[in-house]
């Protein structure tokens, strides 16, 4: 990707909203969560990142620097007008209190709640200004369903908090799977396989473009974002030969949202789409199915990748991985997902207000 | 992939069939691979090429070099006595006439029968001990069938000179797509994505696994071969929750062959089975579908790809690149893939003779 067409150049520190703290919520305390916040506020300089504030448990967050043996002093949250100055000496917490102790790598339902509680006061917040993006640590949906979760995941719960916020205000999440070298959009995401095909439709990917686009330019800073449309097929269904989704569906739609003057181009093989020559000339990627999307992006960065929800009022990007169960605590985890979903949060953010001020 | 299970290290000069030549096919004279043809024969010393015949035209081939302006005196083959030696100075050439002159980028059809007869000849020549494995440029199946060419491309055609030249031997062709970083064989190849989850069974599964473990052991050198074999849903299904066919099917015939003693893992996830720490953890990867093989072998290594045909009675190896007529004698197309055909081509001949003896 060029580093003039919305690479991770850093955010302006001159911009006011610089002082206004990123929300990240704690997620499963009993996974990896925790330990790589502790790790990303300690690494605050060597990545210049922007203020950010925890939703949770500020006895669990000491408990766990302890058994980590690292020294982050945990600071609780009254007031959000000094967070800035907080953050340069403490890690500051919005205090979301747990119902039973954590025991790293075994989910407990009891604390269901607090993990909820933590992501619904993170909305609040920024719904009121006083923060200004939510970066959420992982969950095990599983726990939460047991609990009566009634969400498929993340998005949809924040989709409806979104809705609850900003009523009145139409929204739909596209996911985005960002790292330096790659940008890209599923279409389809968490279906069986089987199931993918008949879920493509034109309708769904001129509403993706339309949104996409124009994330690409309001978050990215992206003037006329080039957007870079797979097949569903092998070599892209060969002129029929191989499918008939690309001649029936994908290459009609990419017509249509061409004649908008949207700048699109495919249907492309996917296979030779990822190539270094190739990812010079989009800056995102729709992808029509999961693997399609996501053995590139971590084929070429693995750990590095962040998970991005667009087409909410509000910025969410998360780490592209799960609460990792098993090595919780053991020091291990690689923080570095989070940290960039922390710096994407911040630079999306000050794009956004920029652009729509 | 470790240098010590199975890597690219150069073949024993010493072996005797050292000097017995690899049979390189024309493909189609309108395409790429005169021309990539001759620039592998002048990188022969760079590159450490084992000695090659060419399967074509010679005028064509001289013609073609006078257009690059290269220099690259052509020999036609009379005895293969001396082939080694000729290989030194000259690209020798297995004289099979072309019909009509070759305009570069425009196939015609009146020239099939040269292409046919030039992989005929070749597989002919390895039957009787001439050559010892079959190389073969890229054809436009379109072109052939237009001709009367009567098979769905290369690899059932030499399937089909296999039964007439061995008759009697059971064989059957599998597809492996290798590099320097990655193994990968797709269990399903040109079918419509929507065809592929009814044609994942686990008897296809067992097949392959056979095929390609004997291939890893024989071919290439590999002892005890560790063979990864994806998912086909996102997750791998995640339990069921995302897809039937890793519950009822793959994790049931991995079961059955490690209890044979087969050194299997999965069904893996497969959009996290190809970064760099889990490829140092098995030989080859067997993929449910194309795009699934294919997308991180060219992402990882663009125009470094073989395709390598296993399960037949003689090696087989080509370019992982078609005729590429938009760019046909322009001097543009790059020889990496071929070359590194030739070396692997090269490479397995001498360990499955070894392996044999």
């Amino acid at each position: 990707m060029e580093s003039d067409r919305g690479g991770q150049a850093h955010a302006p520190y001159d911009h006011p909203l610089a002082l206004t703290p990123l929300a990240l919520t704690m997620g499963d305390p009993a996974g990896i969560g925790p330990e790589i916040t502790l790790c990303a506020w300690s690494s605050r300089s060597a990545h210049q990142l922007a203020p950010f504030v925890v939703y949770g448990d500020p006895h669990m967050l000491e408990q766990r620097a302890r058994a980590l043996g690292v020294d982050v002093p945990v600071s609780s949250v009254g007031s959000f007008d000094d967070i800035a100055t907080v953050f340069e000496t403490a890690l500051p917490v919005v205090p979301v209190k747990i119902a039973v102790p954590v025991i790293a790598g075994k989910p407990d339902g009891a604390n269901s709640a607090a993990i909820i509680m933590a992501i619904e006061q993170a909305v609040t917040d920024i719904a009121s200004g006083k923060a200004r993006a939510v970066v959420t640590n992982p969950i095990a949906k599983s726990v939460l369903y047991e609990a009566g979760f009634a969400y498929p995941g993340h998005t949809e719960f924040l989709s409806a908090l979104a809705a609850k916020h900003w009523p009145g205000l139409r929204h739909r999440p596209v996911m985005m799977l960002a790292s330096e070298s790659l940008r890209v959009v599923p279409l389809t995401i968490h279906v069986p396989l089987k199931d993918v095909p008949p879920l493509i439709t034109r309708d769904l990917i001129a509403e993706t473009v339309r949104i996409l686009s124009a994330a690409l330019t309001s978050d990215f800073g992206i003037g006329a974002p080039r957007i870079a449309i797979c097949g569903l097929n092998p070599h892209a269904g060969e002129g029929g030969a191989l499918g008939r989704e690309e001649v029936d569906i994908i290459a009609p739609a990419i017509r249509d949202l061409q004649n908008e003057g949207f700048a699109l181009t495919g249907p492309h093989s996917a296979d030779t789409l990822f190539r270094e020559a190739a990812r010079r000339t989009y800056d995102c990627v729709i992808a029509m199915y999961h693997d399609q999307a996501l053995i590139p992006l971590k084929t070429l960065a693995f750990d590095q990748g962040v998970n991005i929800t667009l087409g909410l009022p509000f910025v969410r990007t998360s780490p592209d991985h799960g609460t990792a169960f098993n090595i919780a605590a053991e020091g291990r985890a690689s923080a570095l997902s989070l940290i960039n979903a922390l710096k994407v949060a911040d630079q999306m953010s000050v794009r956004r207000a920029a652009a729509l001020s």
